[in-house]
């Protein structure tokens, strides 16, 4: 069940500390037009069935009556719309993707990285991953429309940070989403430490 | 059961490294005139119904006989008495709290955090949180009037730390004062390492 | 059962975050002839009976109809044709092998630990461990073949390291391969702070 | 029940990563003659009955047949044989016990810490605990004769390092000796982040 993977995800990213104190949202895709996406302001460590809500990808509106969709469902929804393969995007909020996406300017480069094969189409470690970092912003609106310049000039990329905010990834399942989620958090975790002793 | 919350926060807190040794203490408000608070000297990640007592919000002295409360118990009564609001107070004693305490005089600003929404009244990153740094003093009374100074000065904090003693925050409820302890804990940990690599 | 052993070492290094995302391999020899190596793709730190095939020692080659064995099963393999007494092969992908591999050219050396003791053969922590770096290659068998060019000169190491890919140990037995992993990935995270705060 | 109270702790150290690959070793004292102590080799983070032997406090000597205790025994009954009112003696093997001992010559104060307040007579955070670090050494007899002289002259530390081998401490019980390493290892921590940030 699709609820069910996400609450899956959400206890194993609580175990690691990547989704503190209600931050965080995951959605998953329920067809052509909808999404399941988290409730805002539940703790998404510890998600139940009543924490989730399905909303119109088309508009991001919530389908289900007295349920507020998280403030951030277009940056869920965008990807879903201009991406028929995405089945799935999480946002996490780690210490190493706040602090790193406080000290990039542009793009976070990851390379010489053999996890990088995590990623569909990447078939070696030299391969670089350009993290684009988008400045926060609380009108979502112009953020998703930042996002979506930024994919239609350089391609999708693997997942994207936001400043002293987080990641946003994705893929075609949840499991696929939930291993690009541990293969960034790895390789951010590597060059917040690359960086202060390399 | 409001002990019972008290002892999942504490296991919770347990399980990141937040509360070693016998340190840090917890309270919640009963009614206008008592709380309940943990007994000093017990483990506060393996907390059982034995572990809490009851006193009085105006005087800090122990309901129960031959239960002795925190020696800080002022510093938890303070708040019950200032702030009609506040439901439950928290003290926990990370190593990025004790660390930052003493690295840090006056105020510790969080700036640029989109955690800081975890806040009642926040609602933009674009908030300065200004959490004030106390000396360590013994005397609780003192400290506890050094406490109360600074809020009559500057308006309530979200939370404060003490010079290498650690965290000390509220909320109307225990899952609000938990949620801002891991709110607040996670910026303390990011501020460290903006520290180090910035 | 022996897969029963490398799944317990899976869930066991996945706590510690040493096998993110589908990264890492391990095998254990079964006979003179073929060893039991993890399937290709699947996550390290929840395997089921499943996820584990037989290779050939000789020639790597799978004898699982429809079971593609990890790409780098050259690795585990050359080392069982070349040590009859290792009986267990571990690979790893932490964050401080991940970092100092890629800080570090030629040999890490640990020098002072007592945990060099874990080892066979060592008693003293005056010993000094050399940990290879071999520059990272998606061809394996050359990367095996600059391994073995090593081995011949200056004899089997406890284990060596792949730049930005992680480690490779091993043991008599999984237990001891186990022993060597945790040990290794401690003098590695100590590494990283002498060299941060040293 | 003695043994099982350490099993506990090595349950719970192992879940820190402060007991690796079986270095570490704990001890409990039987009665004014005998102390039991965990058996060499054995991973103190998963102990069971079979890892526990007695042996006698004045010579160190196993009392139980075909069992071999520590390497360290020593360093355990010296401190039973000194300090009556010690009942407990634990060795733990930490990363940061281990790094901050290699660059510490001679004693590691520690400041400054309210969580001072967890050993016996200290009632301040004003207080300054005096950590001896003593170099390893292969011949435990020497080692221990150097931790009589330091204490002959210097009296009782909380506590003692070991270069590159870790941290000895002790209590009158084995839930206060737990207490002093988690005490300990906190400040640890704390002390290796100060050096880096501060």
């Amino acid at each position: 069940m699709l609820s069910q993977s996400l609450m899956d995800a959400g206890r194993f990213f609580f175990s690691r500390g990547w989704v503190p104190a209600t931050s965080s949202n995951f959605s998953v895709r329920l067809d052509e037009e909808r999404a399941l996406l988290t409730v805002s302001g539940r703790h998404k460590g510890k998600l139940t069935e009543e924490d989730f809500l399905r909303v119109a990808i088309d508009s991001g509106f919530s389908l289900d009556v007295g349920k507020r969709p998280s403030a951030e469902t277009l940056l869920h929804t965008q990807i879903y719309v201009r991406e028929p393969d995405v089945g799935c995007v999480l946002h996490t909020h780690s210490m190493p993707a706040t602090v790193l996406s406080r000290l990039t300017e542009g793009v976070l480069l990851l390379e010489g990285y053999e996890l990088a094969k995590a990623f569909p189409g990447v078939d070696s470690h030299e391969a670089s991953l350009s993290i684009p970092v988008f400045a926060n912003d609380q009108d979502i609106p112009r953020l998703a429309a930042a996002v979506d310049a930024w994919i239609n000039r350089h391609g999708l990329p693997v997942g994207y940070l936001i400043e002293g905010h987080g990641l946003y990834t994705w893929g075609a399942t949840v499991d696929d989403a939930v291993r690009h989620v541990e293969a960034l958090e790895f390789m951010l975790e590597c060059e917040l430490w690359l960086r202060r002793v390399g």
